[in-house]
């Protein structure tokens, strides 16, 4: 059984998403620029069927990781991108497009029933009705001796940190304060500890990848 | 003329403190533990007036910014040790003790004049009522060419960087959750941006250690 594990990118000031989310900022203003460090990098633009890009130690990092990743599990606002007018619809579009990057099955949490939808270029939208662990248990299956990623938001993320069930994490430290958004540790723990080893630092000028195995 | 910075240790979820200060915890519950990294390193051990500790990077790093500060500023509360009976008290004794670790001068900044002290092993604690500026301008005439250090709390440094004065930090990232607490950067800044440049990580088992240059 591979591990459950989430990567993920934040400011040094540990927000993941800026303030004041709309159309033209889906992760809120100065987001995006957060993942700038990923864009040019060559196994992040095949994902997105584009060719070229940088090679070098943070394209193998992600490399990787996406390779690691036998299925994914995301929050149904990630699904569907965001803040915007269709935040409410519970049958709103993927965000990602006919041909979503994540290339393998992916389960959504929801509230709302909804048949699974088949994209192209592998990836799958399964729709998770019964909770975080009933998501967890459908992709420990596709994904075999894989990983399970949980790729967002930060909600679905501390709901598995609050569960005890997230092995390891991946931190992507862009160097920048934001001040202001949506932070990737909030509230995320009863009184008390979570002890960490951290098992991996790589840094580049663009980013700090921080990797901890999370003691049980 | 030496650089402004301030150097401090975070738990991965960015808290300097864990939450419910009393007597008992004045770091909070959890808090102390946040330093343990530190406790036994040389270079401490000998500021605190203790012999023997583990030499190695760790101990390098903390020596080196213990010899490049030529002055220091600090809150009040961290004067006279955070939360107790004595926290509303204007002239709460130093909670350093006679012979406090600093070993250069400190530059206390509160509403309440109060005569210099100065203490054994070189520190001497001064108090500024006229702000950030005068306190800073004061530290860096009594620095020299040497650097002046924000020693904390959270407070101090959040007004320093919201007024655009910190040329650095360096953050000992211990690797922990605790939840809640006290954090470094809470609502630090006006929406906006401060772009950071990373300029040194150093990973040892019990603490990564993170410095940025903050870009003007």
């Amino acid at each position: 059984m591979g591990k459950l594990r989430f990567e993920i990118t934040t400011s040094l000031d540990g927000f993941i998403a800026g303030p004041d989310p709309d159309l033209e900022h889906p992760l809120g203003v100065g987001g995006r620029e957060l993942h700038n460090w990923v864009f040019g990098l060559k196994a992040f633009r095949e994902r997105h069927g584009e060719s070229g890009g940088e090679t070098g130690p943070d394209d193998d990092l992600i490399r990787e990781s996406f390779d690691a990743s036998g299925a994914i599990i995301m929050g149904r606002r990630m699904f569907s991108g965001g803040s915007g007018p269709w935040e409410d619809d519970p049958n709103a579009d993927a965000w990602w497009g006919d041909d979503p990057p994540f290339r393998v099955p992916v389960f959504v949490l929801t509230h709302h029933p909804r048949e699974t939808m088949a994209m192209q270029g592998g990836t799958t939208f399964a729709f998770v009705t019964e909770g975080i662990e009933a998501a967890l248990e459908q992709a420990r299956a596709a994904a075999g001796d894989k990983d399970v990623g949980i790729s967002g938001g930060a909600e679905v993320i501390q709901q598995y940190l609050r569960a005890g069930l997230v092995d390891e994490m991946l931190i992507h430290v862009s160097p920048v304060l934001i001040g202001q958004g949506v932070r990737l540790f909030e509230n995320h723990l009863e009184p008390g500890r979570v002890e960490l080893e951290c098992t991996q630092v790589l840094a580049s000028p663009a980013v700090t990848h921080l990797r901890y195995r999370i003691a049980k």
